[in-house]
């Protein structure tokens, strides 16, 4: 993303601040965009707690420019005094915070309430970002505000899904939107790369979290990395092949999680006349074979691989394979733009070149675990809680899906969920 | 209550017919009315599986109506297909059920739908009401559905309040009411019956649940019972002399659920500023040490009770002793009319006589395991589910609330909670 | 049981106490005789919180004795300081109590050391009961110590027999008892009562527990009660009728009881080669469709009479219906005299005529809630914690069971157990 | 260790299975020399589902031989059919398993069944390996056996020590041995490593798991590893500087844990006359100062390093810091031959030199997830189950502790537990 910088460009505080403003009021909209088609209803549900109310996402994305920007600004007065405590997710640094798995029962403020929060918090800002001389660190302050504001646009559309598919109507997110025609996927190939001392992580200019560095050696055996993900298609193979029923080809605490919560196929499949159907943001539809499975916790992606012989890549590999390619695939903004649906699909990319699909789509499950990086330290304050304090029992994904926005990506970027999270859009790529 | 009936002139099929009318459009708009203070976001809330959301109860209660009388109609068709799966609380015999304690999951139908399925039921009940020949067992059953709603427009208060309850800034339900100004409560004495045969039980003329009947003979004892309610000072008496933290006051299961549950005094009571407060539908207000005390479990009246040396009455006691009175008190519908908040006070009867309290304020808690009388058979049909099959591990508590209607109660009324239920308006009076 | 005492011969202290000498060796030894046959790796397990492990057993009666009795006595030592505390099962009244859910941790005292406890304490008391004069008061706490030894030794039974049901090899209790040969069932037919004001419960002489009395009026319609037990047979005939997937035969807290236990069967039933097994102290049996059906739950009583068109007795129509019949019938003192094991059986009683089976074989549930009798008083002091505090979401058993000593029941004895609760042997008897 | 096979010199198989007899016999013998002091009723007991009774231990151990080895030889009948399922630990490949959670139910077989169990195969076990010629493939699972008997000695003695500490008097383990008499700990200083390439992992002669290999390389930067462990004094300083209530030194999953389990100070720590107190194999002893802190869990060592501004070594930083040091420290065999406790201590080594405690003592925690090495496969067959299908939610631990055999241990071995997990004899060693 570059949020008011280039990478290579110097560019003055000025154009920086100009441009932040801008982006500022771009990706504070999308937001906006992205509830628009909910009914208020919608909005306050809270299906399970790794799930928050999109109500929720939109006062929390707020909170955060009022709370580690507009607080510094003299005479200030917050929005109310207590959102403080209701919107902050696990900020310890900044105080108390209502509990994660209770916020389906915060009836108050009103979702209309919310949107005049949202509309204080972008005056104050943008009055702030206009005739303001913003210091370096409160710019920083900002883009981060952005990045963040990107990654709860995401999970509103994750967790909307999550909550609509509870209805056993399965209700639509937005009937406006169509999937995409599906297209017959190419035979998968792999990219070799040689072993040596490589370098991963961010450096240098542009934005990035803090868990993205420091840039880094790593020294990696020869290895191969298939050049597209898995497709439905394929996955139905180990589906078929009784990759549900063979605990030899699971971790043991993966076999446990399926027998335990029942799982026979991936996460909103569901069988009707002897087809395989799935939920997606427009309802209930038949699943696409050559579309990649998504919807994956990390011990299917894991298990898939064992039974094809191969493996998942680590994300040093992942990175290097992908940091030749171009930062180009299906995103939720040019999705949007063009009426379809978020949703994983084979597709060739814009050029008519063969897409190697490493961004977009889906996020890749990696085989590392979330560590910090050597010589990892969180950014200094309350934002120093943003990554590092979650490096444990968490798997890396790399690359983005259809949920994600073309500019919140990055080679170096580090996803991260528990090795059963599956409501997110996370599939697979092999590796050797 | 006297839905369409006087319970000792004969009326005819026509005049029944016509006050049942009547009747129902008053029942069914005072639901609107309580719903009517509330937003959109409090009716989807679901803040334990045993409450539901307001937009259930709106739902749910049209769909009594549907269900088991205009699916009799012919030609009728059903508002949605899907809307009997979704609705039905409990009867086995009509299908299956949406599960209860995921009602707070129901994103749709919205709230405007529901008022529209409201609209639709309530104009098809009106013109079959108006212009049809009903039989006897049609009008029973309106009656009958009339009686189930305002349970339930009971049950929006407590459910509501639940809700309410939980938010941390604790959020007013209706800010134009006011509380009952706090009148000195006289001195309790007790009200003395003799030992012999006595008859309980409903019989003859007017409506009455199926589980009000038998009439039936039993042997009581020598016994007295008060002639007023327990109050918040008196409850604080028990509480400052320990009553919470000695076991040999409670019930082994009670004692236990205190201590797995960290009771320390009455739900909704909070220690603020060295005073009991308690959360009430206008928000936390300061304990009324003249009012009855209120959101008692059965576990706590009978600690209470153990603890002053008494008991509580039996339900055969109770409906002795008050089936001398007049059934009046403060009831939701006269409460609302005067702008009060629904919420037991202290106060002597319209007449200026000292009240009694059997009837309205709190359901009184009483000693008796909710069993089936003798010879007590279900009412056919899927309606026969409504209360013989929950004749298990619940108290019988008598009088009707503050949250009651007063057409709405009668003495031989049973309703029934487990003994660890506490957000309903409940309290206790003492016997011998 | 006469302990000590003869229900209408006056005698005198000196007899009572000489006889109570007498009763409390052979209740005494009995205790021992039903370990015996077990290892220690037996007595140590405990398979579920209802369940205690036979040595904590074997440890709390004799712990009654010490602390209800022997610490009257000026210079007696216990035995050791902290066997108060880890043998204390619920009286607050002594003292805190080790936690109930862990006596299967409690490695210490060794086996050894318990039967050593018991020696020194069936020492002292011995040597004070035959040496000393007893108070009334004392010779009843020794007289309700021994009652209460026989109620530990039926548990031993059922906690041993639960214990071992969790092998997957099915362990035997005692492989040199045999099964009852099974005899053929005669016609059930109904013994009629009239309406009318009857009295029940204990009064005047001998031994009964508090909870017995006082002895009071009761009215009762006209009521018929069966002349004997439901059997494996006829309970088959509501398994195959889809009793346990018909909710509407179920109370509705039965029904979601069966859902979430996936019960099928009674405990201990399991399907081998097309027919029905149980799992009795001797191993795996085929059911025999002659014998009294066992290990049923209140739900699953309740739902057969239902089927049946029938209803369960209250426990005041049984008292009346039960007391006119000799207290005979399959004990486990005779049973284990007989090398029978104690299991319930069809049978005729030892003088030839058909057994009502009012006595033994199996505790039988009846429709009433355990509540206390009009008038009823704790016994004062620890001992009053006995059966008081436990009056709530229990229900009444009545008749004894195989497990029960023959001098342990009278037709007032009122036993109480949860409605969900399998792992005694419970059984059933149908009435109208 | 070196279980018939010295690291540099060729054996041949005949030397190698003579060694092997020899180390089968000794390695057996430790285990029962293990279980001697304990009861029958302590070998039964299962505290948690992560411990297993010691009677288990004795069987499975035994079963692994009998199941892998002794199954292969002709006409070689088991011990008892049903051992097969009642002792398979999880091993899918050899059949399904008794629940492990339920292992405290298994009241048979009884201990000295076990005993003749052991017996029976040792004996087959020794006749082949001195009668027999056994192929290398043979002589390799023998040598695997061993090992995990190794592994599961340690696990008999914390496991011991849970079902122990769970009772309220606190039993002693074995009453003949004495504690190590504390002698003042040096100050810490650290020793240096160059950033570069380094290599990892077991390669060339010499037991090893399948997870050790395959040695491979990796890139470094500089580092520093402590020259000692962290002792008891160095973290009470932690403990009193409200390390268990502030936030922000603790992983957000390490706080939680914290949080729902009451953590305040390191398992088995207790608060007795203003001094901290500790459970000790020989019962409740008062914490030594000077003792490396032990039964700590991932979160609180690492929530220790944060605070003292340090990190954990990576496995690889620790690896590479310990291969020059002599293995070599306070070992379970050495200790129970000196009569001492197996419990960490501060010492100086034999030769008198200041101890780097990088072996025995305690596991330390180091941050690396559980993962495979580069390259990784598992052994072929159902021994293949032993390590890999637990890569996931662990963290590996270096070194070995008081309760390892000193022949157990290599600078390569990589122990693993989950990062709640406290039970095991684990402290830490800081790093930068």
């Amino acid at each position: 993303m570059s949020v008011g910088v280039e990478n290579d460009v110097e560019v003055t505080r000025e154009e920086k601040q100009a441009r932040l403003a801008e982006t500022y009021e771009r990706v504070r909209g999308f937001t906006m965009r992205l509830a628009e088609p909910l009914a208020v209803e919608d909005l306050v549900i809270q299906s399970m707690p790794d799930v928050s109310p999109t109500k929720w996402h939109l006062a929390h994305t707020t909170w955060f420019f009022e709370t580690f920007i507009l607080k510094q600004v003299p005479d200030y007065q917050p929005f109310h005094r207590h959102y403080e405590y209701l919107f902050n997710s696990y900020y310890n640094g900044v105080g108390e915070q209502f509990p994660r798995a209770k916020r389906g029962l915060l009836s108050r403020p009103t979702v209309s309430e919310v949107f005049q929060y949202r509309q204080r918090v972008d005056g104050a800002m943008m009055m702030w970002l206009k005739d303001g001389i913003l210091s370096e660190n409160v710019l920083s302050l900002i883009e981060l505000g952005l990045h963040h504001e990107q990654q709860h646009q995401e999970l509103i559309l994750t967790d909307i899904k999550h909550v609509l598919s509870q209805h056993p109507l399965f209700p639509v997110y937005d009937g406006s939107l169509h999937l995409h025609e599906s297209q017959m996927v190419r035979k998968r190939s792999s990219l070799a790369f040689s072993s040596g001392l490589y370098e991963i992580g961010h450096s240098g200019a542009g934005f990035a979290y803090d868990n993205e560095g420091p840039r880094h050696r790593v020294y990696l055996n020869n290895f191969q990395v298939d050049d597209r993900l898995i497709t439905n298609g394929e996955f139905i193979g180990f589906l078929e092949d009784g990759g549900y029923s063979r605990p030899e080809l699971w971790l043991s605490m993966g076999w446990t999680h399926l027998v335990e919560n029942g799982w026979d196929a991936p996460m909103y499949w569901t069988r009707l006349d002897r087809e395989w159907h799935t939920f997606t943001l427009v309802g209930l539809r038949a699943v696409d074979e050559n579309a990649p499975v998504t919807h994956l916790s990390f011990f299917e992606a894991d298990a898939f691989a064992r039974w094809a012989g191969r493996r998942l890549p680590s994300e040093a590999e992942w990175e290097i394979a992908a940091r030749g390619e171009t930062v180009a695939g299906r995103f939720v903004d040019t999705l949007l733009g063009q009426k379809e649906v978020p949703h994983p699909a084979s597709h060739d990319d814009a050029t008519g070149l063969p897409s190697r699909q490493f961004y977009g789509d889906v996020w890749e499950w990696t085989s590392s675990p979330y560590t910090p990086y050597p010589g990892f330290k969180p950014t200094e304050g309350a934002v120093g809680e943003y990554n590092g304090k979650f490096m444990c029992n968490q798997y890396v994904l790399r690359g983005g899906s259809c949920a994600t926005s073309s500019d919140h990506i990055r080679p170096t970027y580090r996803n991260f969920f528990p090795p059963e999270a599956r409501w997110q859009f996370s599939g697979l790529r092999l590796a050797d």
